[in-house]
């Protein structure tokens, strides 16, 4: 049996050979004009120079926790950290990079072959980025497992990958929301220039943002929750059942690889046809395939199919979260349609109504998270042997989580084909053009709700299995409420989202004012810029938002290592638990108010430019935009790291748990 | 020792005999000339008419309730529990009776006397409130105790305190802010009349929900918070020391309105002096002589100074986080200051501002009550006996409240100042008294916000001693996190602040739509109303309003009690444990980030009328009106009723713990 492990890294190397194979596909896609090059080339320039800024700066941060951990905890586990943390910058410098070549071949795809040539080119730019995330992901945990072996240092690789996955989405998130807010607020409205006008002096950074924020930033965001599932299944599963309670998931998420490229296959869009249909059918391809393994595989694994019923368990909670994400953030059902009424009366009744919004829409998730638990608990034999209830939980998210490469293709495609615009619109190609890129921009945002629903659901289930493993590595037989050192941890740690949300909202207010103020000045400075005969100083927008991103994303991230390690060691294991469990509950509670208020509000905005409720200029646009703004922190900062938040410091309790049980706390 | 226990009802007694003698002088006070009298007649109609209408509305479920506790829990219990009803209700009638006295009445003395009188006459009307709300307490909690003594049954008490509370709260605050926003958007942005202007036909529902919202429905607040507090430390001190463990909070509540009474005497302002300092006096005094006779009492009664400890870190953390309130939502520091530059920009980033700072000030607040429960817990002794510790932490929250008299006083003296510089304004008094009840009004917020504190602080102590009063009342050994019955409890409590401020949020939002169509069409419909030559159908928008108030505030009313007994019912006591800790978490920093970020948009508006960023009219200005909007259901509707709810669906599952017994739920 286990030489079938072997079977996990080489889908992980086919998968990365796949997404090689199709980067030199786009790479022989033409770029287009000299201008469109000039663009592009401004864009790539700009990301690439944060990425390499941002990965020096978190260099420091790897050797001194590689540090800590050879010393502390165990030397092993520290080459593990250092290979997670690797792999995580990979996944992210892999995707930014295609994505950075795909975004203009896209656009020039839909000047010379239309929407069919287009969605190709954008949807393999985000296949690159899947397969990346997903082989590499394979191929990590593979190697480790066959020549480790022992979970707990292989969770090591997940606090790699969780940490620079942080760091990642808060420096991301930072950089595209303050020149993304930067560039609307002036050029949009006082300036009254379009969006992606090139006179904007934030227009590139805006797009580099793009590249650095959805793509990269959730690059690493995906590969940390993909990693964090398998190695909680991991741990869990070998307690249980031994080598096959680690074998199952593994196979099981090497056979989504696979059903993913299969999956690929099936996304080609008929000219004047519908790309989100294509799209759709590639989504469901992959998961039928996974789904039918998954119950040949319980069977003969098991003689058994309750590790099957839990895998569809998760399967069934992602896609009605999702579906319940959608009809929170649609145009068109009624929760966005009653924000665009609300924008009459001006932007606060548009601000409460998306408040509003979001803050409903986490109660049917939570049921069905809540619902989904119970399911894979006690469908999994929970009853009699809570071990093997919580191994359940552990497969509901891999089960998610298994066919991600799809996922995260159909997510990562979204800000490719959105670039693609603005470099049309900055290259001032046909209007024709900019119907396709945002045709294709359309239905990407209707594809990051549903990734976005996959990304909370797993992110709590998985957050949950790690917390389980945690109670095990610490020997804890029970966490007890009823202890005030617990009640303690739990509000300290509920509190913990919310003051991530300030830190991170605090950091995207003040560098997109730098950026209004830079914008401003370039405007009035800068002579002949409005009327085109002058080029703005792109570069200088673009270094505000480097430096602030790499400056702001240090406290948060530093505070989600340290947090968990501070309360293990003055107040100990079990208060530690309380921690764990109260940023779980805020944080997945935090994320989807965050996520679907800020989609609500952008959805309202579009809603309205569609001519509802007077349309563009009107004064229920203006009340619009503003709810837009506000939001576009909330989705793109706040609310995706505090996924990544709540499992990150669960992983710095499950590594670092042979350091509290040498301490035992002051109570 | 017994004989002693009648000195808890004979001192409510003396209580309500002070406040009826303090009602006495307001009404011998000079109401002013007709217009004034006109005027504050219109308010008090409509306030009085709010409440009856309420009051039967509330009538309904109270015999609902009372007969299925009289059949499905005990008949006693049910009786106490129609007491606790009709005694928060009085709490709520006299407040409101006398506040509506009292807001004219301040009017004419500044016009008449200055300062000095309109503090004394405002004053008096905030003592009859305090007075009120502790006397009735006292007599209710003491009678039943003398009279039953079993604490099981005088939780049916605080059951019916803090479900007229919850309704009050929510009802009042949807008032309140129904009319504020109305009047504010379309009167003093659209039409651009000032604040209180009598033509605004909003103007007289706004003056009546200050009575509804910030009197009576604070009154029923805190008259819930004082109960349950008492309550949660005699069912927990009975367990451990007999009746001396319930002695202890009942004399020293009792100590407590004494110590308040004669507190009022040192509140006189000097002409020229200032009367945040006479207040802080006031308050100075009442709780030095509390805690003297705190000390003596613990010794005396338990020849032990734990539980003076325990008292005294409650009050030390009602004063701590009073303090760290001021610091986030007051304009001499620099959270207020950081939105009022943000505002410069826009309403976009003034929101973003205010979000965060609302977030960011959970984080002290959050960490000083979990060290003082960490403190009154193991100073009490809670390490050798769990049950003495739980004591010591009910005993904080006693002591927090101990001084309400005086803190309610304080606080209801605001709304009684703002009400009068309303009423000056629309009898067009000079100037000069619109500067007395301004100064009146700005030290009242300064007084609001140390108020919300304590009710925060208070909230969060007296819901964790209902907690254990829970889990003792249920023979819960433990409440295991490890369990994922446990944990999806945790989740659905913890979504329910979320749900619950959704729902009231939006019920602002849809009756402040009304209010704002109806303003609208007066302003277009009836002829010479801009002029002044006509008179606004002020009857009309007090129509809408008490009619949005009371019909949206039966949802949320209702959930807080069904959700527990569901949960109890269906998933099991231990659970329903999960689902209150969860809803504790949530529910403290949902309200203390609604609060603050409420109280902080406020006062950056204020800091910008003072002359700040352009002063009032700027682009700052109108951007900070923006955000004030937005706080105001932020800070007077979701956030105080978060409070309320978190308590009663912690006593909802102490009173029916009997029903979950009965029942084993289905896991």
């Amino acid at each position: 049996m286990d030489s079938m492990l072997y079977v996990v890294p080489v889908v992980g190397v086919i998968a990365l050979l796949f997404a090689f194979y199709k980067a030199t596909t786009i790479n022989k896609v033409d770029a287009g004009t000299d201008r469109m090059k000039e663009i592009a080339s401004y864009i790539e320039e700009g990301a690439m120079a944060f990425l390499s800024r941002e990965y020096k700066t978190l260099a420091i941060f790897v050797v001194v926790l590689f540090i800590i951990l050879a010393i502390g905890i165990d030397p092993l586990t520290a080459v593990s950290f250092l290979i997670g943390a690797v792999f995580s910058a990979l996944a992210g410098f892999f995707g930014m990079k295609v994505a950075t070549k795909a975004n203009v071949r896209t656009a020039n795809a839909a000047k010379e072959g239309g929407m069919n040539k287009a969605l190709n080119v954008a949807f393999s730019g985000g296949t690159v980025m899947g397969m990346s995330v997903v082989g590499l992901g394979l191929l990590g945990i593979g190697i480790l497992y066959i020549t480790i072996g022992n979970p707990a240092i292989i969770t090591g690789f997940g606090l790699g990958s969780s940490s620079i996955a942080l760091f990642g989405r808060v420096g991301g998130g930072i950089y595209t929301k303050a020149a993304d807010v930067g560039a609307d607020l002036v050029g949009k409205v006082e300036a009254g220039i379009p969006e992606d006008d090139p006179r904007n002096p934030a227009v590139i950074a805006d797009n580099v943002g793009d590249n650095v924020g959805d793509v990269a930033g959730m690059g690493a965001d995906l590969f940390e929750s993909y990693v964090g599932s398998i190695i909680s299944a991991i741990t869990l599963g070998i307690v249980v059942f031994e080598t096959k309670g680690a074998l199952y998931p593994l196979l099981l998420s090497a056979v989504g690889v696979i059903a993913s490229i299969i999956g690929t296959f099936f996304v080609r869009a008929k000219e004047g046809s519908d790309p989100q249909k294509s799209l759709n059918m590639g989504t469901l391809a992959s998961a039928v395939l996974t789904v039918m393994v998954a119950f040949f595989l319980s069977k003969s694994l098991f003689n058994s199919y309750q590790p099957f019923i839990a895998i569809v368990s998760g399967l069934v909670v992602g896609l009605v979260v999702a579906k319940i994400t959608e009809y929170y953030t649609s145009g068109d059902y009624k929760p966005v349609q009653s924000i665009a009424d609300e924008s009459e009366t001006g932007p606060s009744t548009n601000i409460i109504g998306g408040l509003s919004v979001g803050m409903m829409s986490t109660a049917w998730p939570i049921i069905v998270i809540a619902v989904g638990i119970l399911v894979a608990f006690y469908a999994s034999g929970g009853t009699t042997n809570a071990a093997q209830g919580l191994y359940g939980i552990a497969l509901a998210a891999v089960g998610m989580l298994s066919t991600a490469g799809m996922t995260i293709a159909v997510d990562a495609y979204g800000p490719i084909a959105d670039n693609a615009g603005g470099i049309a619109e900055m290259s001032e190609l046909p209007k024709e053009v900019r119907i396709v890129t945002d045709k294709l921009d359309a239905v990407g945002n209707t594809t990051a709700a549903v990734g976005k629903g996959f990304a909370i659901g797993s992110a709590a289930l998985t957050a949950l299995a790690l917390f389980a493993s945690y109670t095990q590595a610490v020997g804890l037989e029970s966490i007890d409420l009823t202890k005030p050192t617990v009640i303690a941890g739990l509000l300290i740690g509920g509190m913990l989202p919310f003051l991530f949300s300030a830190i991170t909202m605090k950091a995207v207010g003040k560098a997109a004012f730098s950026m209004i103020e830079e914008v401003r000045r370039q405007f009035r400075e800068i002579p002949g810029l409005m009327e085109g005969k002058a080029k703005p100083e792109y570069k200088k927008c673009v270094d505000i938002s480097t430096t602030a991103a790499l400056r702001e994303m240090i406290i948060p991230g530093i505070l989600a290592v340290i947090a968990p390690i501070a309360t293990g060691v003055i107040l100990g294991t079990e208060a530690l638990g309380g921690l764990l469990a109260g940023s779980l509950v805020t944080g997945v509670l935090m994320a989807i108010f965050m996520a679907n208020a800020g989609g609500a509000w952008d959805n309202a905005k579009k809603y309205i430019e569609e001519g509802n409720h007077g349309g563009k200029g009107s004064e229920a646009h203006k009340a619009a935009v503003v709810g837009d703004t506000v939001g576009d922190p909330f989705k793109d900062t706040s609310g995706p790291s505090i996924n990544i938040l709540i499992k990150l410091m669960t992983i710095v309790a499950l590594v670092f748990a042979p350091l509290f049980l040498k301490f035992t706390g002051l109570f």
